[in-house]
């Protein structure tokens, strides 16, 4: 982290420019907090309408501090607000959180405002975190520049978990949520309009403090990819998760973002393949943020899914089946032993199957939980527990039901999630030190998270050869698109399987051509002005005969000619018969660089949508996970006795696709294949349409 | 509700078999909660040791009773449970609540010793609830024929909720969930393994109890849909809204509630189908349940889904955008006059569009919440309203937004959902009576619930033809398929648009065919004993001259000789090109009778599933919104400039399918047809390919 970011973090002194006695209003909160929350450095109150502000002395201005302050907390509003930015980067300031709002979020003008502001600090050489923000808070060193009402409601406690948010709002709230679990919490962040210092920068920052366990994002553009990426590699090395919650996921919630912090448009789904490539997990909102919380911090880092689950209401072993299902955890395969050991402790009419029904039986004995644990724990074939109490209290031991569960928990040292609806009951597990939820919903949704996370964070890529420079020139000049001749021997290039062709000029060449690919062959007009060939009928598929070939080229030469359109040639390629058609994509991201898609082909890619999207570098192995994904999926290991398809070929292409438009360093805008088609496994995939556009 | 239900549920007098005179012990808790809770009627506990239990007389036998009672409650277990019950039978009881387990949920031996006890019940004219029941509550009554430890955990209090559960469990969970909520509850019946009364039979009877406006369900198998049906359309016809959760949606949870209450599997798609047939809303959960509790009792039946959303957080309003774009509840747009009225009282750099960002500025201005939404009020654009205020407490007059919020919900007497994520604010809003819920999540699911639930309510189906009788009389005997001339003949019949065909028994047939449906025409044999025709190149596309019509007639008459199959003719068909093809299919459900499925169509029907469901009698209107449903509803409309399918034409040959299967009454057990070739709007819809199967 750099000494400025750790100015903004970790002061020696603090200037707060429009500083309060009232400990209610934003110039008064901060100093308030500071003072309750042992902030070991100086803080300066500026007003020059005071002599004292909350005990501590203030001063008329920056000009009168007796040291330039390493932060200074920029309260004071409207016109006031650039002047004092300004004195701070011209006195040395090396960070200034500026509070007020007003600025890039209201439209042109003051976003103009905003970025002089920010230029002149950082030609001075500080950083800015605003406009528009509530502020940052360090609950490490008490360094609270901020005035979150939330610090009030529900009292700081330092603990793993670091919050940066663009939004104040959420910050807090997600505080609150952790807080309101117990769980304390180091940094609260909250950047609001990005001028300069983003989530990104504060990410980077805080996953360098070692005693962070949990990083929780809230972000409403990625402002940085290229440095959130960084960070998010940098956490995933020291094993630190980061999830995030990145709204403005619909155009309704992107219009409603722009207007609030004047974030950019983000597509969603490349968001997506952004975080995932990165092993950030994406949440849903701040309660999905800190419902998920105590599981990470209690290490659970779970090297599969086979789930066990156990409960005292058959209806209860019933619905978790049925989550187990939609999340993706198989109920495991309990060994015959377990069964037997089992069956000698449960009622008759109980079930040893998983789930594991020890039935209402509990009411009368409370050594049933005692019983059956210790012999589920033997068990080998689970990776992850789920224990369901949906009623008990009068009449039940739950003290020794949370205490055989506590138990259970050491002696696997394995996930194990409680799901208890009676607050009474939940607290008594709670206190045990167990991971407690409200339903089976919200506990398997944490345990298949942390599953799914677990691997995302444990993904290594092979080593990603050096990208080899790429050749767009044309021979026609400047053209937005490249001929389909041109496209097809840059991707072969690459190594990207194309369907065998020749490029013709001549009639005797086609002929040559027919014969050396052999037939049936597809002849196609080639040339630069004529993009979308088939709306000019100059396609022709499954020819058969040279001779046919041969004429096909005279007609297609002779409608170039009167297309007015440049006659670059006439391709003559092998005809392929697959088992499905694909497509594989990419584009150039004006955020993000370059993404490719793949998924199914045809006419209605766009309509449908059935792709996944992904971000190089990756291997053949995402794009096969990624393929998983898909609507189509179930197509891919072969339905109705059908051979499985060649999903290796086409995941290789894939990976072809995007070392090019990677290495093409944005000289390629996009890249449109489809149809790809794919054989049966074995027989292979090849791209047999292709048009790049140059970047 | 029929004499013997009214007992079960509001009974005059009842016995206790197995009284105890501890409270925690299920003998005794009956007895409890019935004194507690002012049961009117007479109270006989049964226990041969003792003279009075709990303060009232006890008798050593049935036959020592004064009176037969209305209603018995057998807690013995073991053999003495199926004593019991024959002697109350044989006594004359109305009906009986048995509480012990071990029948029918144990397998097949358990299972007969269920169906003998409910035989001779049935016969003596008694109904039986249970086996393996936690018993029946009414505390409209204080008749608690129930052990439930909840009413321990959480005091009753009457109210307009009935809860139904086949579950012990889940009634108890979602009692307690309910009156967490600080609604009162009337009913909470379990029923158990349902040899006899089922949750259709409490749903009838509870539906007719006029204070009862909200009916919650737990059931993990539809055991009888046609009474279950029977109660939701008088449930909506009296504006009572229905909620239920179908557990064993997956087959692992199928698998686990088969071992719980011995349920029958219900293949969930079509139970999906059923409910939205008798316009019941389908949960996920109980807390779902709950969640939306208070929605529906503050009578919520909005007739659009235009949602306004106002927060103090730019960020709440980003993810409330996105929330209302997943819920499919469109962002209302604001009158040009609400939007300058709104102007004039926000701050500068608030949004007057919707979302309504009201800005951190509420914690220096009070007023802002009380001046802005009376101008909202005013707009007509709006359906429904979302308020989310996710910081709040110290500095804010929390009391103030309250009183507000409650005089703009008085004002426009539409539904408002309130989220916030702190209690103690929340606890406020609450308190007002204002329906608050933790998050945007939330309150958007239950405002989109009730607006989809509504719809499904107030839906009124156009009054079905009386079904006419179905002939599925075969030429060939009783073949299990009818050959696909006599299908295509059945479906004509029942209006269902065919292509044009003829069935051809010489080679001039199928000549003359030709000449009079015009080429180009498709040539398949039909035979009964070869339903899948293209498996043996009996079918031939795109034949062009009557010559070849002749020919090809000739050829598959003698393949059909060849292979020794019955040679019922060719038909010579109309070839039709549209522009998608779909599947209609329908077939004949064990348990919930006629089913109808239309959807994409090609080879990969079962493996895409990409189908809706539908139950008849239904109308084209139904058909169309479920189709929207579909993964290629994108192409319905039309895309890339191609004209819209006639969606319409499609959705009468569905009804037409739906039509003649419910008219078959069980003769017909499945109908095949794909492709269904659908054309442009206006160029109507035909099936092309057909396979029925008799019943």
């Amino acid at each position: 982290m750099t000494d400025l970011l750790r100015a903004a973090i970790a002061p020696k002194s603090i200037a707060i420019i429009g500083a309060s006695e009232n400990v209610n209003k934003i110039g008064g909160r901060p100093i308030f907090y500071m003072g309750r929350h042992g902030y070991k450095g100086t803080i300066y109150p500026i007003n020059p309408n005071r002599d004292e502000i909350q005990g501590l002395k203030s001063y008329p201005s920056l000009a009168a501090l007796p040291e330039v302050p390493e932060l200074a907390l920029v309260i004071v509003g409207g016109d006031a607000t650039v002047a004092a930015v300004d004195e701070c980067a011209a006195r040395g300031v090396k960070a200034a959180i500026v509070i007020a709002s007003g600025f890039g979020e209201t439209g042109e003008e003051g976003l103009a405002v905003q970025q002089g502001m920010v230029d002149r600090a950082r030609a001075a050489g500080m950083r800015i975190v605003g406009p528009n923000s509530q502020g940052l808070a360090n609950f490490g060193n008490g360094a609270i520049a901020s005035f979150s009402t939330m610090f009030v409601e529900v009292p700081p406690q330092d603990g793993p978990v670091a919050v940066v948010s663009q939004s104040g709002g959420i910050c807090a709230v997600t505080y609150g949520l952790v807080r309101g679990r117990g769980i304390g919490v180091r940094h609260a962040h909250a950047t609001g309009n990005e001028a300069d210092v983003s989530v990104a920068d504060l990410a980077w920052a805080v996953a360098h403090d070692a005693d962070v366990k949990l990083l929780l994002l809230y972000l409403e553009s990625v402002a940085d990819p290229e440095l959130l990426g960084r960070a998010a590699e940098f956490a995933r090395e020291r094993d630190l998760p980061i999830v995030a919650v990145k709204a403005g996921r619909s155009a309704s919630g992107q219009k409603a973002a722009s207007s609030h912090t004047g974030a950019l448009a983000n597509e969603d789904r490349v968001v997506d393949a952004f975080f995932r490539h990165h092993g950030i997990w994406r949440a849903r909102d701040p309660h999905a943020m800190a419902r998920a919380a105590e599981a990470y911090l209690k290490g659970w880092r779970p090297e599969g899914r086979r789930l066990v689950v156990i409960s005292n209401s058959g209806a209860s072993c019933v619905m978790a089946a049925d989550a187990s299902e939609e999340y993706a955890l198989p109920l495991a395969d309990l060994a015959p032993e377990t069964r037997r050991d089992l069956a000698s402790k449960l009622p008759g009419f109980a079930s040893t199957a998983n789930p594991i029904d020890i039935t209402a039986a509990l009411l009368s004995n409370s050594h049933l939980f005692g019983d059956v644990l210790p012999i589920v724990a033997k068990d080998r074939a689970a990776d992850l527990f789920f224990i369901n109490i949906p009623v008990a209290g009068a009449g039940y031991d739950v003290d020794t039901f949370a205490r055989d569960t506590a138990q259970f928990a050491a002696a696997t040292g394995k996930p194990i999630a409680v799901a208890i609806s009676q607050e009474s009951v939940g607290n008594v597990f709670k206190t045990a030190g167990l991971a407690t939820f409200a339903n089976e919903d919200e506990a398997l949704g944490v345990l298949s998270q942390v599953a799914s996370h677990t691997a995302l964070m444990r993904k290594r890529r092979p080593p990603w050869p050096a990208d080899a420079p790429v050749d767009v020139a044309q021979a026609q000049g400047s053209h937005r698109f490249l001929n389909e001749a041109e496209s097809l021997a840059l991707l072969a290039k690459a190594g990207v399987a194309v369907v065998p062709y020749r490029l013709c000029r001549t009639a005797a060449e086609a002929r040559a051509a027919f014969d050396a690919i052999g037939g049936p062959v597809a002849v196609k007009a080639c040339s630069i002005d004529v993009p979308h060939k088939s709306e000019h009928g100059l396609v022709a598929l499954h020819v058969a005969s040279a001779d046919e070939a041969a004429r096909l080229f005279a007609a297609q030469w002779d409608k170039l000619a009167a297309l007015g359109a440049a006659r670059d040639g006439v391709i003559v390629a092998a005809m392929r018969k697959g088992r499905h058609e694909f497509m594989v994509g990419a584009r150039h991201d004006p955020v993000f660089g370059p993404v490719v898609i793949v998924g199914d082909g045809g006419k209605y890619v766009e309509a449908l949508k059935d792709f996944a999207t992904l971000i190089p570098p990756f291997d053949a192995a995402e794009v096969r996970e990624a393929l998983q994904g898909l609507r189509i999926a179930p197509l891919l290991d072969g339905v109705r006795g059908e051979a499985a398809l060649d999903v290796e070929a086409l995941a290789e292409i894939a990976v072809g696709v995007g070392r090019l438009v990677r290495a093409a360093k944005g000289k390629i805008a996009s890249v449109d294949l489809n149809p790809v088609i794919v054989g049966a496994r074995g027989e292979g995939a090849v791209v047999v349409d292709s048009l790049i556009e140059r970047g």
